[in-house]
């Protein structure tokens, strides 16, 4: 492997081991312990599993990587608070849509070489880029883990 | 600048996010409110804090930067369970500490050139490396991010 290829590795293995822990953590709540939350007062899973399934949707365009799979879940689990609005899908279709999103993202990640990248992402303009070439793809996938990663820690206090 | 350099710059800026949205959750905390627990039985926020910091003082030796600046942590914050021991350090200091080591480690990663980052990190050998070269300081660093983020989502419960 050459380092830019070690690059991509290393960023695709950090994803997978994020999404992985917490497809982990879901799998072992039932239906019924999705609905709690994660400390009193606080958001349910549930909540936090359509979140992120949202924000990691958004990539599709964000990464020009074709059509968002999940646009309907924006209104409950982004724009508004936990709570406000009752869910719109059930807790098998949740975790339908989680592995959906988060695999076939993984397959695009998988497939991208060093150029692809460090490419700039959809929300920032050619002026903007050429300013600061840190707006690219990396960004946006290190910053999805981490995220992520901040809702999984969340999530697990549920159990 | 070139692909190399962004690759650098923007492992840099997701740490630094992440760090600093936990320096800011910290900041928001009386000494007191460092003793509230994330959730009802759960890990105290200190014990949160502190833990993070000896995680990310070990990057210290595993990345070749030289003698870790707390090594009296890992007993009381990664040996054992939160209020196993009692805490070995005031409030003052873990402050202190957790900007210290942070602040340290940025300014490190700040010097690394893309050559650095794709370099073996010291818990893996040579000949392992040849073999999966993706076990390299990038992973370490954005793997450490995602566990400092994940922990922060935890802390910001207690508020």
């Amino acid at each position: 492997m050459t380092n830019e290829e070690i690059l991509g590795v290393t960023v695709l293995n950090s994803w997978k081991i994020v999404i992985n822990r917490f497809t982990k953590t879901i799998s072992e709540f039932s239906d019924e312990q999705l609905q709690q939350q994660a400390a009193p007062g606080r958001n349910r899973v549930f909540y936090l599993v359509g979140h992120v399934i949202a924000m990691n949707d958004r990539m599709f365009p964000l990464l020009g990587l074709g059509d968002r799979l999940h646009p309907e879940l924006d209104q409950t689990y982004i724009a508004n608070p936990d709570r406000a609005l009752g869910d719109p899908l059930s807790a098998t279709d949740l975790r339908r849509a989680w592995s959906e999103v988060n695999n076939k993202l993984t397959t695009a990640f998988g497939g991208f070489t060093f150029e692809d990248w460090v490419q700039k992402h959809t929300a920032v303009s050619d002026e903007d880029f050429v300013k600061d070439p840190t707006r690219n793809r990396l960004a946006v996938v290190i910053s999805r883990t981490s995220h992520a990663s901040y809702h999984s820690g969340q999530a697990i206090l549920a159990k």
